[in-house]
């Protein structure tokens, strides 16, 4: 039987590429987004692929899903967490509670993921769980006082993960991307850069794909991808 | 009149240590922590000090004893973030619910006391939030899946602040301890360790002291304190 | 015309799977060290590939070199400094010497290499600069005292390239491989551990075939590898 | 007797500030710097201070520059390497050899500085080598080539004998300065900028007069400093 992917946050860019990329790649995959409609269009275009919709902050509705696709298709091979919860403004700016909603989407529901899954790879001898990020792991930035401390969490979270799991056999990684990603809401909002200033969700997707099947005598945690012309 | 400083998670070790520290070097502290008992008590040796019980994880609480603070005492020259919530285990052994509280403790809190303090910081002209972490900041261990990202959220979102903040007069570090606090429970722990083992909570206090004074010509952002034998 | 790869640091191990794996890859594959006989088997085994024995801690042999590479093979595609020169020790164990001479071949040798190749990869449409290092490219451990230095600076002077190349179409990568490496004299130095302790060159080759190969939407400048077992 | 402190790299700016808060602080001060003038000058203002004119590139030079030191004023409790070589230009503008250059400067000087002095400072009883440094330790941008390079290698050789000699008492820090100093030839270069866009050093010679004089249950390793208002 194919193997079975898992992926959150299936929206028009790097979700749907990742989901493309994997069923091109031999997987049956599992789409979680909230937006029932996209996925239902984009699985009518995949046979062996499932449209889940789902609000990953809410804890039950996750591992219902999760469940759901388990009792479907089996425990997966691979589990990507690309949903992300995100916000702008400094930390006067924002309300609160933005923090905490993006915690639950970025952290909380990753840590729900890979309790729900990491054991049942484990059981079937491997798999990878892979993150998706940006710069904002790294760094506050004044206008990401809402964003940044989570995907920074989320990082570490991952880290933690990758360190428990890896003699295990599972492949945990984190894929930060720094750069503006080709959708038609960024397009619109940077329209006068070139095509280049874009990072392709098909490249992005390519790289996820890479990872999850690196060789588990060279595994990376951390891989960081930009356009050739970014300035960084 | 004096300066004040207000000073979060005021238990045994570092919080005790820098009311004292900044009471001494000239300041009225108010002091929250949820154990009434020991603010009392310390309250009692400090003239000009003020014993705050609160939950900071409770946000209506915690700002509840804020301004109860400004109504006697005026606003802070000084604001220590020094509460902590923690946890050890793997992020199978955990329960979720955990990383979420830490959150609140160490990263919505740290939100609110700076959404609370700096406007009127920068409208007195000045003044400094420390926020007191430690290694989990910058790393993700197998056995700090409930505890680290808190910490790393916490190291961004106070960088965050402090980009906005500083070009506004206020001064925003983060404090990061590479060692374990010489405590009653840590004593008890590490039994066989040797007093240089420990980190001194007068030694951290006294950091903190000189980070809240340094001109700002120069500023830290990030310092890191270790014992003179530490394995790093 | 197969495109041209130009590695350095062709020993028993990473170098050799590397040679090995550009060849297969469809490259034509010139190899640097300062050994001949082993160079000489090698490309013995490989059609369209040139031993080239050097020293690349002097500059003229290694420049004298390279340009003999273009009269017979023409501009690189791809250059990677594989060549290292190592040391252990405490700062005052080592000969300082040692660090200087380390730096040579480390520093010195990529910033020759950069010079003559990346201005060639340009002016033919582009090309990719990889660097392998390890963990002292980013911490400078006691007993590294001799080398660490070197591989930091090492990491800086590939980063400094790739910002001003990457534009140009020029991707420089740094692999940092954070394990043991698989060549017979690791082996006899680690005859206890078992075979998944060892990062093998093969693997690492691979990933340094994927790099050299990212669309240029998505380039990585760091990538760490390690085995799945490995403490980090 | 008062303390001795030895200063490399006694300019107009950071090293003199340095020699003035030493020497203010009770340290006798030894100057070392080329330029034989402007060292005899500081002395002429500071009684127990000694004008050391020295190029601390040439090792031999140097090392008998500290014979003479210790002749005339015994082992320095304190040693500050504040000698810089620096250089502008991308990897294809820079004279190869400038960066062979610094590294003498920046890297080598500092491990004969550091092999000299901590054995003696160990014999009696303890002591500090504090090194300055910039963002450059941390990051290669295109147009420093030719220096930073040098100076991430410079804060690992620090670090790697931080460890050595941390627990044998001698606290080994970098200071990283994440600003322009307030020297007459940056205020020609930067006309424009007010007052405040400047760091002074004075101020980061209190910060370094501190770190010196940190209790050894609380030492840091990194510290960086910057103006209030630095875009960082």
């Amino acid at each position: 039987m194919k193997p079975l992917a898992i992926i959150t946050g299936v929206g028009p860019g790097t979700g749907a590429a990742m989901a493309r990329r994997f069923h091109a790649g031999g997987y049956r995959v599992a789409m979680i987004a909230r937006t029932a409609d996209r996925l239902a269009a984009l699985s009518g275009e995949m046979p062996d692929s499932f449209a889940m919709p789902t609000d990953v902050s809410d804890s039950a509705d996750l591992l219902g899903t999760l469940d759901e696709i388990k009792e479907r298709a089996g425990a997966p091979k691979v589990v990507i967490h690309n949903a992300v919860g995100g916000a702008f403004g400094n930390f006067l700016d924002i309300a609160p509670d933005v923090l905490d909603q993006n915690f639950q989407v970025n952290v909380m529901a990753l840590l729900h993921l890979a309790r729900w899954s990491a054991p049942k790879m484990a059981a079937e001898g491997g798999g990878a769980i892979i993150v998706t990020g940006n710069t904002s792991a790294v760094r506050g930035k004044a206008n990401f006082a809402g964003f940044a401390p989570t995907k920074a969490a989320q990082r570490i979270l991952a880290e933690s993960i990758a360190r428990e799991m890896g003699p295990k056999g599972i492949h945990v990684a984190y894929l930060m991307i720094d750069a503006v990603i080709d959708v038609p809401w960024t397009r619109q909002r940077f329209k006068e850069r070139p095509d280049d200033f874009f990072i392709k969700p098909d490249a992005i997707a390519e790289e996820a794909f890479h990872i999850a099947h690196q060789p588990r005598s060279a595994w990376s945690f951390l891989t960081e991808v930009r356009p050739f012309g970014e300035n960084w």
